[in-house]
């Protein structure tokens, strides 16, 4: 896998040879973004239970829980080790069969991730309505977060593909710079052009008339549409909803969670103070200030202009049937 | 001087011993600030001007035009430079005489500095009618930009003096961090309160009803009330207006320019990609990938509401005769 903590700088790509390997690329962000998490964690489980002989569902069990812990955030992941478990229950399977449903149970979820990804895209490049469109995104939800071609990145590499031309800005997405350090790297690699602002700068932007159209990814979705997603979100959708500009979210379906009736049941997730002021190997806030460091808002539905997901494109008018709509 | 360049790891004062090193400090934002520049530039040439002899006003010229190159943007720079040639004009002065008016004009200008920022204070206390009240700033518009409370920042000392314990949310002010570096040191030094955010942070910040009030400093004013300020205002502004925040902006009389009629007049400088990609001296952005990097935006007059200004507050209900309410 892609080693994502040394990007841009390097692209540097780094093997694991064992199952505490895995648990610390998990947990270093060697590898991140939930769907990535999640195929990463199922195909390193299924490629060490290989060589597993005796006890071993036992075995499977104590290391999927291992491997549980290393961000036990990511809905993902637990997700993923849990079919690997299910897959491979060993009562009613020889041992050779166990290893091989466990590995195909392991490649499945990488490729249904892939299939997600590209459904996505498709959901969402009737958006690119003519040439030259330019889209606005915030921190990563592209190919380095997923599978393949990522949730909100998707349907603009599908229109890169198509001859679009489609045109990028990159939040630069504080306080991890997810969006200049990774959006702005996989996009230049697939030669999609891109340019990188300054969160800030994207109230600027929108003025001057140079987006057509927003798409960020999301990390929970309420059954009433309200969408929890990297901090800074919420204000780029009040930026978008003053200057008349659509602000779509990509997501899948396993992204909506239809037990949480608003957005405002959705737990927000703070993180250690030094990553806002020790960012990028400086101290840039002084000792005794306080940092407050929100890693997720809330999106209220009513600012979303419409989902793109792996099951279709849900506009506005049937947020009020969100669960309706999947059923 | 204190080198706000390592700041906040570091408090350093820099001694300047010749022109080139005043120059330097300029240049290398070893002193930033519009008032801060004209001040050290000012009492900067009066020192070195103590000892000439031959050619004295020729070399007072010489030396004056050579420092207005060091920022050439900072429309402070010039004008103080500029009084203390008219100050020390030789013609009509002995050489001693010279010397000594020209030094009394250049503390004349920290003395009048001093002045403004006290009265801006004055004119904005009465903003914080309890105690406890929550302020965002963005930017630096404190101490470390005048000769001495600041813009922005000086109805907040002067609250804090008064015992109104104010409490100031900073956001971090990307690309080069004002905020989180320079505003918080200062404040934490005063013992004021300070929550340092992230830029992206500030809608989310507003929602959750943390903000009273904001008050941002300003670059340049037009006669309309539309204000230039540092890349971001603009977005706080929208933001601000969406959740009924009301947002002040601190300036003296002199960063009023009546010449223009609205803001779409005011250019707007744009800066070197290094700032947005290279940050904190580690690549965050990819080779490859386009940055744009405007320094201001322009917030319209009708999101402001009210300029604090070391000649009285003006509210939003006398905007429409700016000129005639300095007259």
């Amino acid at each position: 896998m892609i080693d994502q903590t040394r990007l841009p700088e390097e692209l540097v790509y780094v093997e694991t040879n064992n199952l505490e390997e895995i648990f610390d690329a998990i947990k270093r962000l060697v590898v991140r973004g939930a769907p990535a998490i999640g195929c990463a964690a199922a195909l390193g489980l299924a490629a060490v239970a290989q060589h597993y002989q005796n006890d071993f569902y036992e075995q499977l069990c104590r290391d999927a829980e291992y491997l549980n812990t290393s961000r036990p955030t990511a809905v993902n992941l637990a997700w993923a080790l849990d079919r690997c478990l299910k897959a491979a229950d060993y009562q009613t399977l020889t041992l050779d069969k166990a290893k091989k449903t466990l590995l195909e149970e392991a490649k499945a979820i990488l490729a249904e991730d892939i299939a997600m990804c590209r459904c996505i895209g498709e959901n969402g490049l009737h958006l690119f309505e003519r040439e030259n469109m330019t889209v606005l995104t915030h921190c990563n939800a592209g190919a380095l977060a997923t599978g393949d071609y990522g949730t909100a990145i998707s349907p603009i590499y599908l229109a890169h593909e198509r001859g679009l031309k489609p045109q990028v800005f990159a939040d630069a997405t504080r306080p991890l710079l997810q969006g200049s350090r990774l959006t702005a790297w996989e996009l230049v690699r697939a030669g999609v052009p891109v340019t990188v602002i300054c969160d800030s700068m994207a109230g600027h932007v929108m003025r001057e008339g140079k987006i057509d159209f927003i798409i960020t990814g999301a990390d929970r979705i309420a059954a009433n549409g309200d969408a929890a997603n990297k901090i800074g979100t919420y204000g780029l959708a009040v930026l978008a909803a003053y200057h008349n500009i659509p602000l779509y979210v990509a997501a899948p379906y396993s992204t909506f969670d239809f037990s949480l009736a608003d957005g405002s049941q959705i737990p927000i997730e703070e993180r250690g103070s030094e990553e806002v002021a020790c960012g990028f190997g400086k101290r840039t806030a002084p000792q005794g200030a306080e940092v407050y460091n929100p890693a997720f808002d809330v999106t209220p539905a009513e600012m979303i202009s419409g989902f793109i997901t792996d099951r279709g494109f849900i506009p506005k008018t049937d947020f009020k049937q969100l669960k309706k709509y999947f059923d």
